[in-house]
């Protein structure tokens, strides 16, 4: 478990690294930037939490959730004139989502959710948190409107599942889901892959 | 409890396609669609039992509500520019503004919150979905600009109460306040009735 | 706790009275306006017990929080053009600030949380259902982008944790902490002290 919450914890980083970059554009102070970077970093694992009655909700007994996510933030907020380029954070950004994806999903399965609402679990701790960033600096949810960054979560969560069901080792099942994502994720930005959109004309 | 089950589940339907439809306004994608749809048909119900203490909340152990909403919603964003009208849906969408009332109201009844919370969780469950699909549309909630949408689901909340507490039968006065609830609502839209409203230069 | 009790239900009012005061300025009928002062007033400390697994939710059991909302928005949304300066309220709110920050903070603190959490669920119960209201009013909320409020409020949870930890008589260490919040508070409004900020440009 040390390995899992390891990664788990440099995930809360990434997501909340990426979160300050976006929230650099608006005219926000440090406490702004921060908190919604925290809460982007820890708000799709907090919302699983509440829907699976799993309370209190998983950092309320260990602070270095929130800590790291602080850190994180506040090092992006003043060191971010050092222009980063977006596109060096997309690797870990796929490597965050693909875990907090498997993550959600396998405490789903261990709690005897049917697999469809295990796989829903898996999305909303996988993607959650950007949504709540964004709907804090008020724009319309970056993952409605863009790409397959959901549906990479969802057919990892899926092919989770169907590993579980077969029996496959827990661990294998979850190092080739984490694949799966990551290579979704990343051969969709490559090729600027995408669902089938609503024309405003239609 | 079965009729009332397929009732409930057609009221998430008809919730996730009017919201299919007020999405269809923005460029969207297919998932971003469904996601605020299933949003908009479970979100109510999912409030409720957070604030109740009812977890897991309902739809965990039944991904039937789920199904529902993501078939519905995406049956209406394949075929929307089949341009039913919206009215359409007023008395579908009455309705099921009517049946989430009277069923979140009887849950809070039944574990025993005062009056005023029972009819209060009776009105999150039928117009909270609708609050959620509005934020993450980025706009002001629907239901705090227009007519007496929740003002309806109040009134029908209250007379529910009132009937219970005569001891009246449960199945009559679940029927009576669908009624009174549908009654309200239509008559609003027809004589365009509403509360009095802020003048932004008062 | 009776007099706790009382000041809990004044910080409800006081809150759902600047909440409409800002909800003025907007397109909103009575019904939109009082809904958005109740979750202004209630949201933060139920937000806490969420997190914290205490549900039901505190109101729920008590009527009166909402009744309280409900009256003193109604109140001053009838009366609002009495055009009471809005500084008028600037030090009831900041006593409600107070208040709401050391009630979260002992509620956490009881329930054994690690401190910093404990001060989170403080800032959380303080500055949560401000940061509600804006969301529904489709702005980006205040307090990421304005003054110390949360600074404030954080300052005092962690005094209360200190002065808890050195075993001071409880209600003691409460009012200081309330001390400290208010005149944090006033005096960042009356020298216009902020932190530090993201510049556009930069």
């Amino acid at each position: 478990m040390s390995f899992i919450y390891l990664l788990d914890l440099c995930a809360v980083a990434v997501c909340a690294i990426t979160a300050t970059l976006e929230a650099r554009r608006r005219e926000l102070d440090w406490f702004g930037v921060v908190v919604i970077a925290v809460i982007a970093g820890i708000g799709g694992g907090t919302l699983r939490d509440i829907l699976l009655g799993r309370l209190p909700v998983y950092w309320v007994h260990d602070p270095a959730y929130v800590v790291v996510g602080v850190v994180a933030a506040s090092f992006a907020f003043f060191f971010g004139r050092l222009r980063l380029p977006l596109n060096f954070f997309l690797i870990p950004d796929a490597i965050g989502l693909a875990l907090f994806t498997v993550i959600g999903t396998s405490i789903a399965l261990t709690l005897g959710t049917p697999w469809l609402i295990a796989a829903l679990m898996g999305v909303i701790t996988g993607v959650f948190g950007g949504v709540i960033r964004d709907i804090l600096c008020n724009e319309i949810p970056l993952i409605f409107r863009t790409d397959i960054y959901a549906t990479a979560s969802f057919a990892g969560a899926l092919l989770l599942i169907v590993l579980d069901s077969y029996r496959v080792n827990h661990n294998i099942a979850i190092v080739l889901s984490m694949v799966c994502i990551i290579v979704i994720r990343l051969v969709a930005i490559r090729w600027h892959i995408s669902l089938p959109r609503l024309r405003a004309d239609t």
